[in-house]
């Protein structure tokens, strides 16, 4: 009657466990994802902090999905909206469309841009948002990476290893990041630090060849540079849901713990849902959740 | 001027990941743990919803305590009580004294037994206590469950989407579940309801090949079956506590998904906090949660 029990949208850490835990209920399961699977997760150079998990962000996201598919989920590649339909939900995406008894809304977040001029013309030819996808494209070239959080951090050390420079460009005289990962930083002379900028523009005609920087004291500066990788925070990618969910403010799905938004039959799993702390952890909490409930809510009907 | 910024009481998968996160966050950690490091997971024969993971409970419960020693948690043997102290924290076993700026309560809950013969020698070999956990090992296959509350129902409804044959076993002609269970239960003729009878004895050499039951009449009876999923109640241990945190009821520790407390600086995570889903995904997202608040709680004094 339905082409599946639940439909998970959003093949990350959230997706991905939602769907093992409603496959494992018993429940016909799809999981539809728009880009890769494995979410933000796949592009980390190392994971440190996932519990029981030393290793790669893609390897992690591989056995994650290797375990969802093994318990029975399928999956499917497309960017899905969903609609309400007579007693259920019908998912569509570019290439298909599918009916449901329930949904799971797994999307994650997206990474933030910096908005100045330079930035969109140059994606893929010197600006990135992923050390991991793209810092072997810079191998002993230079490169600057503009944030202060633990990605910032992150792609900083990470890039280190394969660059033969690398600047690290924040707005304050501070990191915002583990104090773990910020002492590394302070101790790693192979990274520039440069305190107090912001980026205005990124030049470059058909690759990246510098940034122009404006201090705190209004000071115009200019770093020669091949590669400039954005990691300035998060955005929710909700909007073409609005139809179906309430979302907040910042457009992230509202839903406490028990994962259910204010549609009954539609569910929200990780980063997209509002929540304080958003951790690989947390996500696969939320997953477990919401994989749970949209299979009682099945079994409810 | 402390021994430790944060000591955490309970070394399962929710006190490893808080201590995890309060240790990648530079803070000075101790684990304590009064039986065995790795909690209720660690006695689980093979484990497949823990997200990447599919291992044994002891292995999954190795590396977790191996990551949080890595990362520079300390850990000490012992059953801890907590007293407010000048400024902080006494946490006081039976062995030795610590003080800390925060503390974070991890204890988990036991599962109550059937105290019958075999039962503790068949546990994960058809002796369960957990459906969502294990009921994927007995697809097309038979299994009994115990009990007659909530769990017992959900327990028996969940198993008849995976087994080939369901028994509910229960004590009286009666449910003490939700209304909305229990008609759900007498709807499914899947499931054999099997009234007013007690376990006696489960039966097998390496694996449950049946159980004995004896009815209010005396009566002895004999089911085939491959599996018990023993759902007569979990206990929380939380009464030591009672002069520190708030308890509702049942004796959890009353918490939102921010895992505070009633108590300015003493956190909780894991099922031993109010909560729907007790799940060892979900303690690792609580984990990351009171780590990440015991931390900030930390700088923020």
């Amino acid at each position: 009657m339905f082409d599946y029990d639940i439909i998970v949208i959003g093949g990350g850490p959230a997706g991905l466990t939602a769907a093992l835990y409603s496959a494992r209920a018993g429940k016909k399961v799809l999981i539809l994802e728009s880009n890769a699977f494995g979410g933000q997760i796949a592009t980390a150079p190392r994971v440190e902090n996932f519990p029981s998990a030393e290793t790669t962000g893609a390897e992690l996201a591989d056995k994650m999905f290797a375990q969802a598919t093994k318990h029975g989920a399928d999956f499917d590649m497309g960017t899905a909206t969903v609609a309400q339909a007579e007693n259920g939900f019908v998912v569509t995406t570019e290439y298909s469309s599918f009916t449901a008894q329930a949904v799971v809304l797994a999307t994650g977040v997206a990474h933030k841009k910096l908005g100045v001029e330079g930035e969109a013309r140059l994606v893929g030819n010197g600006v990135c948002y992923c050390a991991v996808c793209d810092g072997a494209f810079y191998k002993d070239k230079s490169a600057c990476v503009v944030g202060d959080g633990n990605s910032a951090v992150q792609y900083a050390l990470y890039l280190a290893d394969i660059c033969r420079e690398v600047h690290l460009l924040t707005m304050f005289d501070k990191l915002f990041c583990d104090k773990e990962l910020s002492d590394r930083l302070r101790a790693d002379d192979r990274i520039d630090w440069v305190q107090c900028v912001t980026v205005s523009e990124i030049l470059g005609d058909s690759n990246v060849e510098g940034v122009v920087c404006r201090g705190t004291d209004g000071a115009i500066s200019y770093i020669d540079t091949d590669a400039v990788f954005v990691a300035i925070g998060q955005i929710p990618n909700n909007d073409s849901f609005a139809n179906i969910v309430r979302l907040d403010e910042n457009g992230y799905i509202i839903a406490g713990e028990d994962c259910h938004t204010s549609c009954a039959g539609v569910f929200v799993a990780g980063d997209c849902r509002t929540k304080t702390i958003r951790q690989c952890a947390t996500a696969v909490g939320d997953g477990a959740v919401a994989g749970s409930e949209a299979s009682r809510y099945c079994n409810d009907r």
